[in-house]
């Protein structure tokens, strides 16, 4: 017999509405309309004129017959119109697609044509490899050409449509769509994952919701914060942060190019208090000239992930004015959803243990229900020695959906109730993780996913290669770079310039190894290659 | 056909887990053991302890066949019993029924019966009027006594178990239940409603962990937070921060009795950070001896609700230290689901344009999804003009699941798809809402919700009075008292201070008025007494 809480207790209209970012801007635009919610160069947008900008785009899809579960790409740079589609695009029940602007054309059309793409919006500065995706992609979506105003670019247009023009179309009092469930999609975003295809990785509207929350909880974001666009939309939408700000009614400061000047510059300008980015971000605004440097009054916080931060950095950082802490996540987990969450005792330590400790990637998000290093083998947690090697696992809301149109690898991700992250790591006493080896294959450059076995089938392809295997090799400026080992055929007449070149005629140029290794390949005795040994090998060429 | 991100991208356990606010405790526990959780006179507990506590708690009264849907009775005061079985009630998938100390023990028997209670853990100080309640109550529950081992009680013990044996018998590792479902009920809450018997408030584990959450984003509550127990736990679970403090592993400060020396004493002490209370708690704090305070450095955020905060009161609060935020909500709604959301640009604007514009309730919270004034005949929403009075309706996922075995009530309450909360309101132009007048039938003493028709009934069975009206009066110190106007017969022979023996023979000593009138009624011409004019008349009498 049901117990008797619960009969006659259901949900109605009244105690249940979808989780979904979308009320969060209705709100802010409703309680603080004329604060400032983007700043770009010189344009200011304030609340009432974003949330405006939004339904008049959404509405503006709507009439050209965007709905429901259609895809709506988007390659553009980190302006007011990616903030305005992260909103529009669901407005309309339709799912936005944001392309990373340094993939190369093969690798766009196929996400369009898997995402089944019915709008591309796309910044001019991109319309070149976007004209080049486009003539080899089978879908042909409805382009909209925009046109920054604040830093004009240079590049020809593509569609009929220019988005402001589009807006115009659009009503600004559109009455916008909730999802039919917190479970319908919001996005999607690819990544390359480790072995063939990109996967495309389905955000919901709950998860997008509780983790957009998640980051004010996590990083104690105040109302009123100053948000500085240092990390790319592109990712993992913003690690959701285009929808965090929303909740404590920010500003959004745009940047559409990650320079050290416009940084400082923005930085003393708007009084930003948090800023996200991948270590390359760091360092960038640490080569920055110091005599022209601003005072920064009080501490800025910045977000870090894809690397472990080194101790000079820290200490470099702490004495320019920002608090950094330290995050770890991926594509499926919304971005990050591991917090190296400091311990106020720590304080009192050495430096030297204070970097170690803060390398670790930490514990769950408030958001993330469940973390765990799991034998992938039995499922049980590996002992927390701080030594014993497992594969990193998530459960909880801040997972995703699953990938689009491909079963096989959402079960395999899922198997056994946990997201396999592929990556590897141990688990400390205190219950920090810390990643020992990352997913085998990837190489993180610049804060970007390389798949070493892309890069491993360009160079199978050229006819004197009989042998290949990339791995990562340290890089000051990058955090990794590509290394190539390379077995060449009895001709033995390839130099590195010209594997160079061939990779650069089939890949985008940040995915380009940035050292050859003419040499045999060590494998096991079952003839696999030993890519632990490999990385230590391009560890030391360094040395 | 379905869309294409509704194909194989369905729930499982690593993508979808229940929302509740047990997994915020295990994180804090797992993630700041050593902080401290809960003080209490002398004793602090870590959130180690706490933690353990809570699941030894929870083991033992799944040992006691405790379990699913089973109600679990409280009443406690501010101690670190009712923070606990906050968590171990839910933590064996039982409900949390917690009752309110001040009422007298025939509601209480009702309320034992109505909830079909299993177990009733009590203070020694509550155990003379729970006895009397046993005495009416059909129901036989397992008895607890807390014996406070900070601040002793005098009082019966009337159980077979202590609550610190019950703990010792349990598994401190038990492992605890997750909510089968996120709309499974946490915890009941009665309340008084403006007619006939107490409602029981059934709230679910999604809408207490998003609460929970709201508060954190509402309140800007840093990690590490130090929050004082001025607010009751009793109402609406203490709006939700018994768990909204373990979001931010921040220290518990409890409190007995919200006295002016112990409050004091704890700001200085424990370097508070938050508190609500109803007005009448700052009343206490600004009574107190000027003389022996101590000075506050960091401004403390207090958080109040049931009445508008006066001017002089704000005046004197922010020059004692306090930054005043007004909430608003009722039990239906988790506590506040409203507020009054400052906006910098008013802090220009002169003293008493400030107050009046603090007086207003305010805008929906960040986790309410929906709040309107709307016509309830029409369903329409009011004219923005500050004038045109409707019913205040809520709608989103900080609202009840419904009232217990109750149909009617809750398909009342639910009627057109909005929570009808029984207030009137307006809405001024900026969208904020103010109360105009509060749901007529209810007194708010003290922060206590005292139901006029309760009154009414007692004294409509004195032999003497022919025709009686309740109204609420304002007080100094309680917001509102009751005034009740009193026709009587012919024999006009009952005086006032008959009256008030007889209502403290058949209603809690808090709820009997403090102001009789002898006098006709004002009544419509279709019969119909008009409160509206009685409460006139009632503000005029203190003039």
């Amino acid at each position: 017999m049901a117990s008797i809480y619960d009969q006659h207790l259901d949900r109605n209209q009244a105690n249940y509405q979808p989780l979904t970012p979308l009320t969060f801007l209705e709100r802010a635009a409703s309680v603080f309309p004329e604060h400032i919610a983007v700043i770009h160069g010189n344009l200011k947008i304030t609340y009432r004129e974003f949330y405006a900008r939004c339904r008049s785009l959404a509405s503006a899809l709507a009439q050209q017959g965007v709905g429901a579960g259609d895809t709506v790409s988007v390659m553009l740079a980190n302006t007011p119109a990616m903030l305005e589609v992260h909103y529009a695009v669901p407005m309309c029940g339709a799912v936005l697609h944001s392309i990373n602007s340094r993939l190369d054309a093969p690798v766009i059309a196929f996400q369009l044509d898997h995402a089944e793409s019915k709008v591309l919006i796309i910044d001019l500065a991109f319309s070149a490899t976007i004209e080049s995706a486009l003539s080899i992609a089978s879908v042909e979506p409805l382009i909209i050409d925009y046109l920054d105003p604040e830093f004009p670019q240079q590049g020809q247009q593509l569609g009929r449509y220019d988005y402001d023009a589009m807006l115009a179309s659009g009503d600004c009092n559109y009455n916008w769509l909730m999802p039919s469930s917190e479970w319908d999609a919001i996005s999607i975003n690819y990544t390359s994952g480790t072995t063939g295809d990109p996967k495309g990785v389905v955000y919901h509207h709950r998860g997008a919701a509780l983790l957009a929350n998640g980051n004010v909880i996590t990083a104690s974001i105040p109302k009123h914060a100053v948000y500085l666009w240092t990390l790319p939309m592109f990712h993992c939408n913003g690690w959701c942060f285009p929808w965090t700000i929303s909740v404590v009614s920010g500003t959004h400061v745009c940047l559409r190019e990650v320079r050290a000047d416009a940084i400082w510059a923005a930085l003393a300008r708007h009084e930003v208090t948090h800023l996200c980015g991948a270590p390359a971000v760091m360092s960038t605004i640490l080569a920055a000239d110091k005599t022209t440097q601003p005072v920064i009054e009080k501490p800025i916080d910045f977000f870090t992930a894809a690397a472990p931060p080194p101790e000079s950095v820290l200490a470099q950082m702490r004495e320019a004015g920002f608090n950094v802490t330290h995050l770890y996540g991926l594509t499926e987990v919304y971005g990050p959803a591991v917090v190296n969450d400091w311990n106020q005792q720590w304080e009192s330590l050495p430096t030297h243990e204070q970097a170690s400790l803060k390398a670790r990637q930490g514990v769950r998000y408030h958001a993330l229900e469940g973390l765990e290093v799991l034998d992938p083998e039995t499922m049980q947690p590996v002992p927390r020695d701080g030594e014993t090697i497992g594969e990193v696992m998530f459960r909880g809301n801040v997972v995703m959906k699953g990938y689009l149109k491909n079963k096989q690898a959402t079960d395999d991700a899922f198997s056994g109730g946990w997201f396999h992250s592929g990556d590897l790591g141990v688990v400390y006493p205190d219950g920090y993780i810390q990643l020992k080896d990352r997913a085998k294959d990837i190489i993180i450059s610049g804060g970007e996913n390389i798949s070493s076995i892309e890069i491993e089938e360009v160079l199978y392809k050229h006819p004197n290669v009989t042998a290949v295997a990339v791995v990562a090799m340290p890089d000051q400026k990058w955090g990794e770079t590509p290394c190539a080992f390379v077995e060449l055929d009895e001709h033995d007449a390839v130099s590195a310039d010209a594997l160079i070149d061939w990779c650069k005629q089939h890949m985008a140029g940040f995915k380009v190894p940035g050292h050859f290794v003419f040499d045999a390949i060590e494998k096991t005795s079952t003839g696999k290659v030993q890519k632990f040994a490999l990385r230590e090998r391009a560890k030391s060429i360094l040395r």
